[in-house]
């Protein structure tokens, strides 16, 4: 193999276009074979090999600087840079993560795993550069579907101003993670049409001197052009076109399935015959509710599938389906003008991202109490990548005024939450998406989820009170038991409400409990249990937090998490012996 | 007066353009009058007048309906809206918030205060409307410098593409406070300069029909072009070139000066003697650093004024001065990029705007650990609009891993950290700049910032430890004094870190006191107190935490607010009393 006596990209600098070629053939089938083996990103990586491979050999990084934006498409960079063994050995498949860390690779400036950031971080980059003197090319490289970002369009604002070099890739496969929407992509899509010659250019309109390069698939076309712009002492767009999943028919042809696929995904026909879940119950709730309310609408922004609006359900929600692109403040803007005039949105988002849009939640949306809905999905402790954690949206979100966050923990409360919600015409409400196995009581829940932060006692005990909030509330219950054979009758509440103190109940709680303890699925700090903490402060009552650390976990496994948290039973059982 | 028989914009409607011409004159004249009397935007108001009402009079508000971006320029809307009291008579000056505000007209659509949000609250509005089969005009009105915010830019990708009636009013009046900066501006210039006809044509490159109207200030003209547009059946930009300031000559001439004015600025000569404060010194900081090290910089996001970086100060510091324009998330994303490539950033916020940008703190700078440093001007409790409250900043950002976040006290050890924050390399810095009168001691603070968490004692007592978080150290002083009275000799600490607890000192603490007090003048959820409160929980101390409360208070009287939060010393002092 050619890529055998490739072990950083001066490697790359002896190789002729077709050995380059061969390499890239080479490249794609580890990425298939171990993409499909641990699950990631196919079809971006795929797309994006014959750049990386004419990047590194016209560059010379990591003197020269590239920036990949969400790192979604890094695979053929790190295969480049050191880290092949992380392709072609399964045993280390793992080894590294699957999107840039500097701490991998002095290839790699910065650790990314969200969208829309890489002209603002290689900007500063450029001005750090520019600042001390220094010659160098820096290099962000940015796919079509991230463009629509307020970051992303505030630094092609900001960059084209810069007086030295800085070259941006639009690295256009007509794609984001699902379709494309809004008006720039008619501009890209007119753009590609006219071969980059059309008069009305979105990219110099901004400013930027513009390349068109048709065939970004094509290595022996790229180094030429790439030769040409290297150096370049001013700020360049270059409009790259390239085959999202390039060289493997499955992922052309179903672009948006192969974004991203699980393990064995290109194997199988998966059956879809999901058991039902909270995805599959909110989706049925939206097609029903459609039907019955064409004032009814879901939003999300250029993430569907996560939520299971595929095609036919997208379909068969008309109108009132709508995919802001990756917008998220735009769509917190929208839907607080949405409910605002009648309409009823609800708009589905990972724990993620609802952070891409504190000040719309906060200004557009709070301030204004206006009554939408927002499903926040995953949220929890997880052993995810340090950019994909989902641990911090209830201390993101539960101290911002008026809004209601909402913890259901079974199918039954959360039906009746979510339709609460949409029906009541007073809060901006979210609700956090149950991230564990779907549990149904069979029992309709009639709560008057508009008397607020109104707790549940689930179990009426003494001496120790356990808050088991959303998805820890089932850990509550198991704590309980454990407490039982210690001959503790503990009390269970399933709080409901994050954003408010059941103040009745704690004052009730202070008669016959000396220990509360708070059990929620996401940080400690600035979350729930804090302001338990904070209520009981003056009082004679000891208060046990639980829930992760103020920490970047990056891919570390549950178990130790669990550990260093405290979060096993049976800990949590020790830490209320001492404290009792 | 005309302006005596307008009580509503119907009233409008029977007028000829000559007397609103004078209307208009009139409103100008109170405009003028009230915001040098009572502070307020100035220069925005002034060159809206004519627009506001030719808007008025053409169309049918509220049934067509208004978002003004910002809503810096919505004095003449309130004027015309019922609410022209509020201009005439000097006692009634107070009795209308200085922005759009659904509470107090029907008229009013959304309480804003933050720029960029208008185009997607509009399209919100037109989305509920096309869901219900109604018709009517929604029409966004945002300046030129409002554009450049990722919220704005990403309303204008989406709406482009609603397939309805859908105005967007570009108010360019060339300005953003400051100028505005990026290659957006050129457009704007280059459109405004060939008078709407540039074949390169930014709104055009998004899908928008697009209509340029070159006196913005005629009232005949707008109440010609308008006519055109009413019911107009899609997205539609009118680019409208206004004057900044119109018909106050000193407005005209020092257009980001009359921006927005103190009471009086247009009488007097304001002598420049400003005493030292915390503003003055920094400026003084950067003026000393960027002198002697090339690769230090300014960075802030179009509000330079407010920070004392005058046109003078900018000068001086030449490229080591960025102004991103409105666009916070760029800022955070840059500033990250400069501070890895070596360069030594510090960024301008105001506590109000930061909350702007969370996720690129989160993610572009904190998950990358990168050394840049943020100053948080004006961080506090005050009696504000609820649209510039300056309380949530460190609920906002405290919960954000790896940051560290830093609460000086006194003129010495702000200066202190500020400059270990820009010459250490490890991690990225925030300051809440004092929010109060400037204090000397006179002292050199030679602390060693490095070693984090580490809280100072200041007075060694017992039994009551008093933690006085930046600006309220001396409120615990204070109460301190009030203690020594009863006989209590109470501990008093300046924690300096407002993110992480000194856990050796706070054990120390458990040995002979028996309740902590924590002061911090901003929000108690998710802020400094809590984590103290949860620290102690499994304990026996008491802690009382005391801050402001979650809630969006509307300009209530700093008075009302400190007895409602319990902030004044005596009631303090009560509380630890209860407690012992």
């Amino acid at each position: 193999m050619i890529l055998d006596k490739i072990n950083s990209p001066t490697d790359l600098k002896n190789l002729s276009v077709d050995e380059m070629k061969t390499l890239s053939n080479e490249m794609r089938k580890i990425i298939i074979k171990k993409v499909n083996t641990t699950g990631g990103h196919m079809a971006p990586n795929l797309g994006i090999i014959e750049t990386t491979i004419a990047l590194h050999y016209v560059f010379n990084s990591p003197i020269d600087k590239f920036v990949f934006d969400v790192s979604h498409q890094c695979y053929p960079h790190k295969i480049l840079t050191g880290r092949k063994d992380g392709f072609l050995n399964e045993s280390d498949y793992q080894k590294y993560t699957g999107y840039t860390a500097p701490e991998e690779s002095a290839h790699d400036m910065f650790k990314i795993g969200h969208t829309s950031t890489s002209i603002s971080l290689a900007c500063g980059l450029a001005k750090a550069r520019d600042l001390k003197c220094e010659n160098y090319n820096v290099i962000a490289l940015i796919g079509d579907g991230s463009l629509s970002g307020g970051e992303a369009l505030e630094g092609l604002n900001f960059a084209s101003k810069l007086n030295s070099n800085f070259i941006i890739i639009v690295n256009d496969n007509q794609m984001s993670i699902a379709q494309n929407y809004g008006g720039l992509y008619d501009n890209l899509a007119h753009l590609r049409e006219t071969k980059g010659e059309a008069k009305n250019n979105f990219f110099k309109t901004l400013g930027y001197d513009y390349c068109y390069i048709e065939n970004g698939n094509n290595i022996e076309t790229l180094i030429e052009e790439f030769k040409k712009i290297k150096n370049i002492n001013h700020p360049l767009i270059v409009h790259l076109v390239t085959e999202k999943g390039h060289g493997l028919t499955q992922a052309v042809d179903n672009k948006e399935k192969f974004h991203w696929i699980m393990p064995g995904e290109l194997d199988e026909k998966p059956a879809f015959s999901m058991p039902e879940s909270y995805t599959s119950i909110t989706v049925d709730y939206f097609l029903n509710k459609a039907k019955n309310d064409s004032s009814f609408a879901v939003v999300n922004a250029a993430t569907p599938g996560v939520f299971g609006l595929t095609k036919d359900v997208r379909e068969k929600l008309g109108k009132q389906y709508i995919d802001v692109a990756i917008a998220e403040e735009h769509a917190i803007g929208m839907i607080s003008g949405m409910a605002k005039n009648g309409a009823k949105p609800v708009f589905c988002v990972m724990s993620s991202f609802i952070q891409r849009t504190y000040d719309q939640l906060s200004q557009d949306l709070c301030l204004n109490s206006n009554p939408a809905t927002i499903l926040i999905y995953w949220g929890g402790i997880t052993d995810s990548d340090a950019t994909h954690l989902t641990t911090f949206d209830i201390s993101m979100m539960s101290n911002i005024p008026n809004l209601i966050y909402l913890a259901p923990t079974t199918k039954e409360e959360y039906l009746a939450m979510l339709d609460w919600s949409v029906e009541q015409t007073q809060y901006p409400v979210a609700i956090r998406v149950p991230n564990i196995e779907l549990i149904s009581t069979g029992i309709e829940d009639k709560t008057d989820y508009s008397i607020l932060n109104k707790y549940q006692i689930t179990k009426k005990g003494n001496t120790v009170a356990l808050l088991g909030l959303g998805n820890f509330y089932f850990k509550a219950v198991e704590v309980a038991k454990l407490l039982e054979k210690e001959e503790i009758n503990a009390t269970i509440i399933n709080p409901k409400f994050i954003t408010g103190i059941d103040c009745e109940l704690m004052e009730e709680l202070k008669k016959d409990h000396k220990v509360i303890v708070t059990l929620e699925d996401g940080e400690l700090n600035g979350g729930f249990g804090e302001k338990i903490a904070r209520y009981f402060g003056p009082s004679e009552m000891k208060v046990l937090n639980y829930g992760s650390h103020k920490e970047f976990s990056d891919r570390i496994p549950l178990d130790e998490l669990y550990t260093k948290y405290r979060l096993y039973n049976e800990l949590i059982l020790e830490d209320i012996k001492k404290a009792l």
